[in-house]
């Protein structure tokens, strides 16, 4: 009957990663670099600096490398990297990433299909990723994709997850994500999987990362600020998703959600006019609109019909 | 901490009206009858059909009469218009509504700008709507527009809002429909002033018009559920708004909200895939596509990052 809302929450920015890897333009390490630092500037806490992929398999991530070792280090921005596989996370380490992040499906299909091996042999490899990690006393988190509904499988059960994210808790991991990775998560289902997880697993800090196919992201936060959660995955722009069909299923926009936020007193820390400025930038580089809500209404005298007319 | 939703919502197309008011292309009365009665057909319980305006004023509303006459009847549906004044009204009754709609600004210059009078002024009109209404046997609903913010003096104190709610009632209006006109609006807000009019004229019907400039929308929407409305407005295809930028500043689209809806078991009545079929006939009529997010998301295998290639 009434929201309860947190007092401040952590943005971390993940268009460096998620949100490039869905472009078809390779952008060049220079701009990858100016991206990042904008959003530290900006006052993003967290910002998701790039992927140690195969190169071969994602163009758009080869310079994983380059962009960490090249990056300014600003004292208040906690810089984390995607790690596949334990191979990832041998390069990663090399280049002191604040963390490194792990993904794995709630859905086996979704899972082979993602990474061609089970969820189990996920978990395996996040083993020998864990081991690298304590070596070089550099902490690990997890994503898990289709958190709450799968395009093969269709709503992962409840359970599922809970049990997965027992497993990585089990291994160590003490931040997990839970990703809705095709944007069919429902507000009501979000609160309930939050507090299940949240009641049977109290040390783990969880995280949301809602994709946006279906205009249902900033309910998804909002529904999840309300149970609790203060740990948000945004991208500038709204880009992300589908690299076939721009601004439909892309992240939820930073900008989208730092205005909604702070319309409601909750403190992101993060200056909105500075993000705006940096997707102006993002947005050339891309050379296409970005489908930020906030970014469109910005800067418009908002029209309540033409003058001089008479209707509501 | 948790979201308390009701089980079943009803909801007011509005597209006939405020969505075909902000097109650039005058639709004939042949293709707004169909519009209508495929949003009736399709089980939208209440459709906002035309709006008793000065046909000079705006011409896509100058066929009020030929479609409140050549309208199809449906038991289960039931049909408004809205009025700007007694003029209107007089016009209207003669049609046979099932209720008339009036509106006022809550800030003072958004209502001079809109219907060149003091808001005071309105309340006068209205009176002798209702006098028109009473003598007719026809219910006056009101929309209060800038209820939450206005476009000129910023946000709209609760305190003016509440005062116009309680004239309104006095005058013997019982269901008010909150408009956020701009899409300003924020749910700890929307819940606020819900539940300040719920406690102090408890024998108003409140229902909520929440335009989507900035996507807000479907959050203000979930936090108007969660406070206990139970009325919604919404327009097929979330047309609505500037007709100088289509798409921006539309009303939250009645696909969007009844997806969402039913995701979280809450009931509507209506059909999704009559109203994407609808939807389709639409967009042809307009010559544009349309802004709903469910729509754009329809048919499409949402994609998963590309088969073969390691990333989350």
């Amino acid at each position: 009957m009434s929201l309860e809302l947190v007092s401040e929450v952590s943005i971390r920015d993940v268009s460096p990663r998620d949100g490039l890897q869905a472009e078809s333009k390779v952008l060049d390490t220079r701009a990858k670099l100016d991206l990042i630092d904008g959003l530290a500037l900006a006052g993003v806490p967290r910002v998701e600096c790039t992927s140690f992929v195969n190169p071969k398999l994602l163009p758009q991530m080869g310079d994983a490398d380059a962009v960490m070792t090249e990056l300014t280090r600003r004292s208040r921005t906690h810089y984390s990297v995607l790690v596949p596989n334990v191979m990832g996370a041998e390069r990663a380490v090399t280049r002191d990433p604040d963390e490194m992040t792990v993904f794995v499906s709630a859905s086996e299909t979704h899972n082979w299909k993602n990474v061609h091996c089970s969820i189990a042999e996920s978990l395996a490899q996040f083993q020998k990723v864990m081991v690298v990690g304590r070596q070089h006393t550099i902490p690990v988190g997890a994503y898990i994709v289709t958190a709450f509904g799968c395009p093969y499988e269709g709503v992962v059960p409840e359970s599922a997850l809970l049990d997965l994210t027992y497993r990585l808790f089990e291994l160590g991991i003490r931040m997990v994500t839970l990703g809705d990775t095709v944007g069919v998560a429902q507000p009501l289902q979000v609160q309930q999987r939050i507090r299940t997880i949240r009641q049977s697993l109290p040390g783990v800090s969880l995280g949301v990362h809602f994709h946006d196919n279906r205009g249902t992201a900033l309910a998804n936060m909002l529904a999840a600020l309300d149970g609790g959660v203060t740990y948000f995955d945004t991208a500038l722009g709204g880009i992300g998703g589908s690299p076939f069909s721009p601004g439909a299923g892309g992240n939820l926009a930073t900008e989208d959600a730092v205005y909604l936020l702070e319309e409601m007193g909750v403190d992101t820390g993060i200056d909105l006019d500075a993000l705006l400025t940096l997707g102006d930038r993002l947005a050339e580089e891309l050379e296409h609109p970005l489908p930020s809500r906030v970014r469109q209404a910005r800067g418009r005298m908002v029209p309540v019909g033409r003058e001089g007319e008479l209707h509501e």
